[in-house]
């Protein structure tokens, strides 16, 4: 179970979107160090006002540290002053690390101003930090909650479902060997090599465009219709 | 190139922490439809004053349609009006699939309160959306932006140098129109709303396949001659 830990965050408005992106992602768990929470955190929250209402409020830093087994710290642009031991990982490699872990995670983000403290960082197990520009490294609070959840949900399996099945390579095949037979039909082009090259660029066009299999045959249906017509056509003119 | 698009955006705040969020990811390209930009949209750019200041307005949707090669839209959970046929790519998924493409990326974002209209999403190439969960899958836009980036940026810097020219958006319409012909001369499917419906099937697997310029004239070809030989036909038939 993962849990979003804010250390005394100082807007309210924030509060209440981080509520807001915690409920968008599917992670409930919110704690607030000293936070101050108003009637904008609220409206912020929009529909996620059961986030706040559930959140654990605690006075310290050291009552949320004893609530979990796991903890991880999030990093802006690693500060001249901290030296990490190790170097922050990734959002991608955080989700890779706690995979499956059984235990109580709890993220830990820092304040608007200044971020989490150097005294706090080394108390927490793991840091991680998100990519971002030289030139404007520093994140929106509620923006980077939204980055981090959103890869951590990637796990779900809920984020893996498509309702459509893509096309089987065996129905891609049958959209290509349409073609083929349109242009052999045609007998366009004439050189047999330029239209195989004709036959290749269709397959590629087919490869690149991750088409779901009704989408396939929506496609193949007018060509073997044209084929069709332009055989009944040829036996006409002879 | 990849731009960020903010179709109609209401909120004056908002517009900020999307300039702040592309400067955060190093995309600095910023283009609005109709916005209501403010002191307060300054204020919460905070240092990415220069996007907004450099960001190109535009007065409509197809004004901003021009500007690309390939355009991209966002949606929230598919509604009940969403056109079942378009699955939305996942955000990595969208990554990999643009990865390396050279020519001018649009990534459209809709309204706060109804996001982009059915009529726009169907013009434009993909559609892309942030996997949330079924209890509030709606995301606040500033959030949505900055996990997309974030995604995409995964990826930079990369500048890789391509030879061939990608295909305009005037070279794919042309594409279209050629199977819309050709749908139409051989008056199939006979149902008007239907054939309607294999046309934006085509035009989605045109849009999703990163054409170059030169493929869509080899894909033309083709069904030009087709279309040629069946009209042939049908006047030697009379």
């Amino acid at each position: 179970m993962i849990s979003v830990v804010l250390v005394e965050p100082e807007g309210p408005a924030n509060i209440g979107m981080v509520a807001r992106t915690m409920k968008n992602f599917g992670f409930p768990k919110l704690v607030l160090v000293n936070p101050n929470i108003t009637r904008e955190s609220y409206s912020y929250a929009v529909h996620a006002a059961d986030v706040l209402k559930e959140a654990l409020v605690v006075g310290s830093f050291e009552e949320a540290l004893e609530l979990f087994d796991l903890t991880v710290g999030t990093t802006g642009k690693p500060g001249k002053s901290y030296i990490p031991e190790r170097a922050p990982l990734m959002p991608w490699e955080l989700r890779e690390t706690i995979r499956g872990y059984p235990g109580r995670v709890g993220l830990f983000f820092g304040r608007e101003s200044i971020g989490l403290k150097n005294e706090e960082l080394e108390r927490l197990d793991f840091t991680v930090t998100i990519p971002t520009s030289e030139a404007y490294p520093v994140m929106n609070l509620a923006q980077a909650v939204a980055v981090i959840l959103y890869e951590l949900a990637k796990e779900r399996p809920e984020a893996k479902v498509h309702s459509l099945e893509p096309a089987t390579r065996r129905e891609k095949e049958e959209l290509v060997n349409a073609w083929r037979r349109l242009l052999d039909a045609l007998n366009y082009p004439k050189d047999p090599e330029r239209r195989e090259v004709f036959v290749r660029v269709f397959r590629r066009f087919v490869g690149r465009s991750l088409l779901y299999g009704r989408e396939v045959h929506t496609l193949i249906g007018p060509l073997r219709r044209a084929l069709m017509k332009l055989e009944e056509c040829g036996d006409a003119e002879r």
